[in-house]
């Protein structure tokens, strides 16, 4: 099965880097980075350098889409190249999935009218312009619609779906080969987990970017 | 303070792109991407090429080294280039950490004997042979040395370093950004959590790679 990842510049890398790493170890999977032309990404905030090998004319039938977040999500959702690519791969999927605010692109392109759906919680306003109800959950699955949440979230998203399409058994396997036993030093990773002034703090910076 | 991330082929890209996705977040980061020379370096399992930005000569006092590990990490335990300039930026660093096999790099370069330490557990007798004790543990402090267990566990890894270096307050905020609040599917992300029939079939999977 093909697994599209799209990318582009000031990507999130840990977005598209998470589901991938899960999604390329099932059985069969054929992963393809594809970029609006081939090259390389630049996201200036991490250093990564990622490389296209594939433009969006080249991808025409994924079995999986995944698109990632990032501040350069934001362009792409006014870009008609990359929104009419959006809703042609969609037609040929079985998976359409988001991490972070990648779902503000499938919102874009319209795929998520009426639905729920989750993105990054400080772009939940984003998301609900288009016609989508935000849930603070983990990973939303409507139909062949899979949202997930901030950045992280791809992981989890990606071995859901690994369940989906291989068995569970595939999917542990998986996460036992990828050490996902999680243990995150604080449990504030959600807004509604975090204290007041950590929320605050992080909203605040979110909204400086935002602004820049 | 500049973190140094090491990139190599076959490198796995989670082991590195988790924790430096924590660590650009942190007040002050300088984040180098660094190969044995500059350019591309390219995993053909998951497709990404990520491109170094310095070669090891142009590295020579990061305050955070972060290896990572991968099929790739093997070739760089003999590889006398690579071995000398770990030692000599641990001479330099505040922090030196690896992710999952790049662990088994720390060891080759002599810095982990007598130490408890740990890697993925697929490695943990490779890992021995270096005169280090393996603990089935996510993130193992020894003074200023750092490891961390299978591919995903470079994200608490980071974090637990983000309060180190920046205090709790900051390392919060960044799990909070990056939205970690991880529901793996599974409870079968560690060797001691998992099925034995998971656990057999994994490590038979990984004993077939090995021997590839």
């Amino acid at each position: 099965m093909q697994i599209a990842a799209l990318v582009f510049d000031a990507i999130t890398p840990l977005d598209i880097v998470g589901p991938i790493e899960v999604l390329a170890r099932l059985p069969g999977a054929e992963i393809v980075i594809v970029g609006k032309g081939r090259g390389p990404v630049r996201d200036p905030r991490t250093h990564w350098t990622l490389t296209a090998e594939a433009s969006l004319a080249e991808v025409t039938k994924p079995g999986v889409l995944v698109v990632p977040g990032g501040a350069g999500v934001r362009p792409l959702c006014t870009d008609e190249v990359v929104l009419d690519w959006v809703r042609r791969v969609h037609g040929a999927t079985t998976w359409t999935t988001s991490v972070c605010t990648g779902s503000l692109l499938l919102g874009a392109a319209g795929l998520l009218r009426g639905l729920i759906a989750t993105t990054h919680w400080a772009s939940r306003d984003l998301l609900e312009q288009y016609g989508a109800r935000y849930v603070e959950k983990r990973v939303v699955e409507q139909g062949k619609i899979v949202t997930s949440a901030g950045v992280s979230s791809g992981i989890d998203m990606a071995l859901t779906l690994a369940a989906r399409i291989a068995g569970d058994d595939t999917a542990k396997d998986i996460q036992l080969g990828i050490e996902y036993d999680p243990q995150p030093p604080f449990d504030c990773g959600a807004p509604s987990k975090a204290d007041p002034a950590v929320l605050e703090r992080t909203r605040q910076s979110y909204a400086r970017a935002a602004t820049r």
